[in-house]
């Protein structure tokens, strides 16, 4: 019997592609402060962020979860790390007022605002082609690990690991026994979250296309998100 | 004022050095089957599984926990990755028979026997140095990502990440609201886990080194694990 190997993995190199790979908010992804940039539903954007900048995450219609990504501009290879981040909160769970921290359990990436119930998540990696395949798709899906490199590619930077995204208002409680369920967010229209950025850094955010379980709603089609520089 | 800036992070290099770095199993890292290897306190050690071979790794003293990491031999960017297990099995805990997947959602490592409670973490990142800074030392400690490093790099394997591991018999229960302890194992001397090789890969044990919690037990001191291949 024949075995099909796969090929070498390459982190940076995207499965298929979608519009997020020509469309970045700008050459270098340096935001206008005050300007509000669209992440079309399914799309992914990346942009730099300057230590002491907030960033203001919006959720038009509710339902919609954010991939969210921070690498420093510092070294490529320094991130924002779920699992170190766990360790630092004592938590699985986030709140307003937490740092979150890299691979290196530096301060990265403060929750300041958060106008929804506080549900988010911290367990679950980023959707990828595989994920999909798994669960019956046949042909290319957008994915959150694609739209993360596609947005990086945009704006000329390289990636060396698709990190364990901080998925902000995606809702997967954990009962009895360590099982967790894929559950529709509890945010409403037009809910937000601002992030301030204790150091330099490359946020990416992935309008996460999950149209296969219920995380991005129920009866919902993977929707929009908004951003801007700013509270 | 002044800010330190850290080094630009480089994923490879250890934070100081122990007695890991110059005893590697073999020079390649291929073991002899049936032989038993000891990992002494505090150190960690690297080596070769061929799809199909099972690795048994004993806990002596009952109250050790074991840093499982796992890279294939495919590809050093690809890789044992806990968020992505989380999201195969359901859970935020793991039982025997489970399939642990890659990046890439590859199963990779089956947990075929567990004589102990199964009383297992995958949701803690590997302790650092920055992490016994942290906690109040002053000077270099022994820890599971830099035991990684050492093992790797005494075996002349280069690691892109230093992933989250599986930590087997850490005992770290979440309780109400999603906080969690860090409590000691409820492993018993000479308690053992077979781990079965899905694929040709690399594993890495580290006897973790610390001793400013309770999770390698209360009133005890770092201890040491034993593997062999084979049951």
């Amino acid at each position: 019997m024949t075995r099909d190997k796969p090929a070498p993995y390459r982190t940076a190199q995207p499965d298929g592609s979608n519009p997020t790979a020509g469309n970045p908010i700008s050459p270098d992804g340096v935001p206008q402060p005050g300007q509000d940039y669209l992440i079309p539903a399914r799309q992914g954007r990346a942009m730099r962020l300057k230590r002491g900048q907030s960033l203001t995450i919006i959720n038009p219609q509710g339902h919609q979860v954010c991939d969210f990504f921070a690498i420093t501009e510092d070294s490529p290879a320094e991130f924002l790390s779920m699992e170190h981040c766990r360790t630092a909160l004592g938590r699985i769970t986030v709140k307003t007022g937490d740092r979150l921290v890299t691979n290196r359990r530096r301060a990265l990436i403060e929750i300041t605002e958060d106008s929804s119930p506080g549900v988010h998540d911290i367990l679950i990696a980023a959707c990828d082609h595989t994920r999909y395949q798994q669960l019956g798709c046949r042909d290319y899906h957008d994915n959150c690990a694609d739209n993360f490199r596609m947005s990086l590619a945009a704006i000329g930077v390289t990636p060396l690991h698709v990190p364990c995204p901080f998925n902000i208002w995606m809702n997967v409680p954990v009962v009895q026994g360590g099982a967790f369920d894929w559950a529709a967010p509890v945010s409403k229209p037009d809910d937000y979250v601002v992030l301030q950025a204790l150091e330099d850094c490359i946020a990416v955010m992935s309008a996460c296309p999950q149209d296969m379980t219920s995380v991005n709603g129920v009866g919902t089609a993977p929707a929009e998100l908004v951003f801007r520089i700013g509270r």
